[in-house]
Order: C-alpha cells, then structure tokens, then sequence
C-alpha cells in the first residue's frame, strides 16, 4: 500500500463546539479527525461498488475507517475484492471503526459546510459534525472487520491509467454472465509480443459466442507463465477508480491474487481459478469477405432493428450486398422491420444471422467512424476490426437462422 | 373534441417507394398518411401514462390511430381515463387500426429521418416507412377498441394551462395511497369566494394526515352544488399534457365524468364516486404562534434528519425556540441526528413531531424564500403558508412521540 502524502485540513473556525451539550464526547475518546468533506465523499463513493448491500454478514456491507497519520483510510471488502485508500484528514486522535458504507456515503452527501468533523463518541459510534448539523452513527468494532488480505507479489508492471481504463472498457461486455461457466466470468491478461517485437498487455474476454480482446504498452515483467483471471467485479470496479488517464497504475500479482494500485489507492482481489479456453484456436485466418460500414447509420439501424429482433437471442439476418448491407428480423407476436445502409464489399454477396447485442456492444464501446467487419462462409466467425487500431479486435459468432 | 387545424405536411422527396420489392402494399390499402417524425413521437409520449402496460385485456396496451381529414388522431385509454388527440398529418387514405403504445414510441423514436409514411400492410398491420428504415408492426382491428365515452357536460368553465398545472403540483402529493380510502383518492375541485367577493377554482386533496389546498381564477359556470372529485391518475396526466402555460384549458364536467380539453387534445375521466371528507372542519382557527423559517437551510435540515428519521413514519421531534428550530431523530438500529437552523418564533416555546416528508412534499411543489408556520399546541394541526400567497395552503398533523 503506498500511503498518500496528504494535505494538511487543518480545523475551521465554522466546526466549533456544538452551543447545546447534547450528545458530548466521553472521556476518553479515541478517534478524532477533520476531513474535507468532498475527500470524505470521494473515499465513500469509491467503497460503495465493493461493500455487499445484501449479505448475511452486515460488517460486509461496512466501511473501516482508520484514522492515522495524517490520513483517514477507508477500508472495504466482499471479502473476494478489497479497496483500500487513503484521504489527507487532520488526524487529533488515531483510532478505528467501521460503519454502514451506504449510509454513511448518504449523510457525507447531505452535508453542506466544507470541513467535516469524525469522531468516536461511545462505544462503536461515531460522532459526525458539520456546521449545525451533528450525527451518531451505529457502527462495530474494528475488531470484527475482516482481516486485509496479505499481498504475493510475483510480478509487477506498471500501466497508465487511460490504457488500463480502455482495455477493461473494450473487453467487459463480452464476460459470460453465467456463473456455471466459471472459466469466462473474468478477463484473461496476458504478455503478447506484436509483429513488430513489442510487448504489450493483452486483455481478453469471452462468453463462448463473442470475444473482445485489447492490448496496451507496460513496463515492468509480467513473469514466465503466469495465468491471471481477473473477475468481473473487479475489473468494473478498477474501471470506475481510474480517474486520471496519466496516473501510473502498478498491477502485481502471485499465485491466486492480484493487485491494482495508484498513488493512495490498492485494490486487492483473488484471481478465478479456473481456466480460460484457449481463444486462438476460434480466431478465423485470411478473410474472404472485408466489408466497411459507417459507424452512425450502422448504429442507428441496430438500433432499429433490434426492437424487432427475438427477445431470446436478439437474432438479425444480415444480408452483404456489393454496395449495401440489408438487415431483417421477424418476430411472430411484434411484427418484421427491414433496415438497408451503403456497405462497401470486397468479396461475393452473403448472408446469415448474428446476435445484435453483440455489435451493438462492440460500438458502444469502441470509438472512430468506421468499422470493418472481416467474413468467412455464413457460419464462419466475423472478426471485428476498427481501422488504424492494431491493439483492439472482436469476434462475434453467427447464428443459424430458421 | 376540438379539431386541430392541422399543417400541410406534403409527403417529401426522401420517402420514395422502396427500392426492393420487400413487404409491398397489397391492393385495396386503408389508411396511409405522411407524418412529421416530431408530431409522431410527441403523440405517442402523450398516450404512454394513459395506457395499460399489465393488463389481461391487451388492446387497453394500444393506442388507436385514426387517420382522417388533415390529421392523424391517437386515442388511448385505461377504461376510467380517455386520452384523445390529433396532429397534424397529410392524410392519403383515411382508416384505423390500433397498435401496442410502447412498441411504437419505441419503433418513433428510432426513426431518423424527419417525415414518416404510415399506412395498412395487410390485414391489421401498420407499415411504417422513414428513409430506408421498413417496419411492420402487428395491430388490432378498430372494431376491438374500447368506444370512447360519451360527454356529459352540464358545467363548463376555462383555465390557464400555467394555473392548472400549479393547481395540480400544489396538490397531488397529499393524495392518499390507499386504495381503500376512496373518497381520498383524488383531488376535490370546488368554486370558493375570497374574502374580496372574487370567485376561484380551489383543488383540494389529504390523506387523512395532512392536505393541501391551490386556488386559480377562472372563466364560466361551476354550476351549484356540483361535486367533483378527480382521480390522481387523471391529474398527474393533466400536469403532463399542460405543454403551454397561456394555453386555455377548458374543464367540463357532468354527474360521473369530466373532461380536461385544450386546442386539438381532450382527456376524458370517470369521476371518483366516493365522499370527500368536510375539510374545513381539520383547519386550525387563529395561531397562537408563528414561525417563519428560510427555504434553502430548512430544505438541507430536512434532507439530513430524514436519514435517520424512522423508515415506517419518518417522525422527528421539532423544537421551537426564539430564534431557532432544533429537530432531532433516533432510529435504534441506524443512529441519531441533531438539527439546528434560525427561525423566528412568535409566540412561546413549543416541541412537537412530524413526519419531515410531509415537509419536504410543500417545499417541492413550491417556491419562494420563506415559509411560515402557524402552530397551536403539540397536538394541533400545523398550517404552512408561503408568504404573499393568498392561493395556497397547506395543513400538517403532527405525531405523538414516544
């Protein structure tokens, strides 16, 4: 964990002492702190994709808040995934004490003056006082908050924080949402070697009838063999903590854990340990067919298309056309719609049936103005491409039509 | 029903036969027309709360399309309430056909280019044309909607759409949720007299533990003795149909319907046939305090006391001193919070309680910098008034606390 620096908070004249003796500190008291309100509600925003809400376990669905330094960490797990981070705070007294993450994060946004007072006022309370307004909230012992996770560093690599952001943004719709099939509800991150004798880091996702896959540059060594599965949770949760494109985030990882982590930030996590199929073996070689469309009227044709198409499998007949692309879908209880835009074609006419979800998925999540679709036979797998991006590549595979 | 007069909207180079020969018209085509993709979608925002998404009879999911004259007129109902309208549309054949509501908003909303070609395919299909986009939907015949109810106007009088829609935002949040309690599911129009010999429109709701009252001026006759109670589903329509606030709305109504119509619009309602309760019986007489307090501090108060208010009856003790107002609530399993904010009191010291929601509704629904508050004893009704308002009122039970 790298501890971050901090910025002196030093008390404000505002956050006195209340004018009435309601509800005063005991003697004793442990924990004492003043935080900037918007750092208190940045840590709390940032707990609350990993804190269970509905969990047999309440203390999963706490936030541990450690006060010392010159820091306040908040601390909170699911017990798979583990955030913790760092927030300058003007530590008075060190202590310890979780609380509700979702209720606490609902009062930090309510509060209007900028400084924010936390302190222990009874056993397991913490005391919360901003401007006139004062809180006691319920909360547990730091004793019955689940121990952090101890780090196994085998490997280390450093990316940037716009590169990690769009590798996991390019590839998280394509994890199986099925939890039977354990080896695909995660991202596979791998060391591949370009043509041109780079190394990069390669992301790949897949459910068994798409897969997304994109690479970014690192530095660091990324180990001989090492398997890394990276759950989905975690991967959305890495996705919403970047939040500078030029931050360095390190990635460690050993045998059955993983790390990500920025300055004042690590997000621990246990890998899957199952095994991811091996995705090479689908990739189709040489294309017969190359065909480019528009990004917008393909977009909105989808979109058109796709009110009409099953509920089921979403399934479209896509017609390749030498100079257009028709698309068709009929649904027994709805109606049928029929959808052209201009398709440049390099190849013979074609035509069979694909999820659009898929492709409606590939385009949310990419950018540019084209796209090429790469075809084999009406079965063959379509390779998804967007022009000059040699770091990003999609596969969608077709569907037999009825 | 006035009829709008309706824009020429001549069919445009764009939408051309298409060029395949795909789902062609049969012969003998009923009802094709070319409309404005905006008049379209505005329609068919306007049917979306009237019809029925859960129903076992579907066609009150439909909304019925009613070609003739120069404009396209859409008709939708849930049996109680009727919600009949026209826009403007270059009609070639006049016909009818119903469709599902919310699979056509979906379907218009799509559409990119600006006029639509709507016509019959076959039997009980739409067939709707815009750019190179093809959709066929599946409807019902005609015969298989509901008849729209006949009028029964024996009062008519006319408002400002701007007046109606505050008369209604005022109001509808202190209709009761409880479908037993009939005769407090709606809101009770009557004509009153200022004490300046004026005549107004007052709209009165409760549900039993607080109400509300908003007064507008008026043209034409109310009619003696009339009764009129109107359901909230009617309202709330009526405060989203209210496009124009100096659009004149007129209200008719007869022994068990009404009807709420403007330029080219109409909505028809049954009439809730239950008593509502003599109101002026729960109104305080003089005030034996006063309290006025500010808006923007009140608001955030209530917005922190609220969290830790309890979940069942959202009651916080209310402390009225000189010059401030302290609330506080304890929830046993969430914690405790203490308010304070200035207020000028008029009158001696007084500590009560309330549900704060109530509050937080008349702080929604209105404006202004201040709000006072007339109390009596603890258990007395609270009056809140906005100042220099003589046209709306608002009455608050308070709650025994343990």
């Amino acid at each position: 964990m790298s501890c971050h620096p901090g910025l002196a908070t030093p008390p404000l004249g505002g956050v006195g002492r209340p004018r009435t003796t309601w509800a005063p500190a005991p003697h004793g008291v442990s924990m004492e702190l003043y935080i900037e309100r918007d750092q208190l509600i940045r840590g709390l925003a940032r707990v609350q994709g990993v804190v269970e809400r509905r969990t047999t376990n309440p203390v999963l669905s706490h936030v541990l808040l450690s006060a010392r330094g010159d820091s306040l960490q908040m601390t909170a797990t699911d017990s798979a995934l583990t955030l913790v981070a760092d927030y300058p705070a003007t530590v008075e007294n060190a202590g310890e004490l979780s609380v509700d993450a979702q209720r606490l994060f609902q009062i930090a946004r309510t509060l209007t003056d900028s400084t924010v007072h936390l302190s222990l006022s009874k056993a397991n309370r913490l005391h919360i006082r901003c401007g006139k307004a004062e809180f006691n909230v319920v909360g547990s012992s730091p004793d019955d908050y689940p121990p952090v996770p101890t780090r196994d560093e085998r490997a280390r690599l450093v990316v940037v924080g716009g590169d990690l952001r769009r590798l996991i943004e390019e590839t998280l719709s394509s994890i199986s949402a099925d939890d039977n099939r354990y080896g695909l509800n995660g991202g596979h991150l791998e060391q591949i070697t370009t043509d041109q004798g780079d190394s990069r880091l390669r992301l790949v996702t897949t459910d068994g009838s798409r897969l997304s896959w994109s690479e970014a540059p690192f530095e660091g060594n990324f180990g001989l063999g090492e398997r890394m599965l990276v759950p989905r949770k975690a991967l959305g949760e890495v996705r919403k903590l970047v939040d500078l494109d030029e931050s360095e985030w390190t990635v460690s990882f050993g045998q059955r854990s993983a790390a990500f982590s920025t300055e004042g930030l690590t997000l621990m996590l246990r890998l899957i340990d199952g095994e991811f199929p091996d995705y090479r073996q689908v990739l189709p070689s040489a294309a017969k067919r190359r065909v480019r469309v528009q990004r917008g009227p393909f977009t909105a044709a989808l979109k058109r298309v796709s009110i009409m198409a099953s509920d089921r499998n979403h399934s479209v007949r896509f017609a390749f056309d030498e100079d257009r692309l028709v698309m068709t879908a009929h649904n027994v209880d709805a109606g049928d719609v029929r959808e052209e835009l201009p398709a440049d074609l390099e190849g013979t006419p074609l035509f069979t049936g694909f999820n659009v979800r898929y492709f409606q998925d590939i385009l949310a999540a990419t950018r540019g103005d084209e796209m090429v679709l790469e075809l084999g036979e009406p079965l063959d797998p379509c390779l998804v491409r967007i022009p000059d991006r040699d770091d990003c590549m999609f596969v969608v595979m077709p569907m037999r039509l009825d």
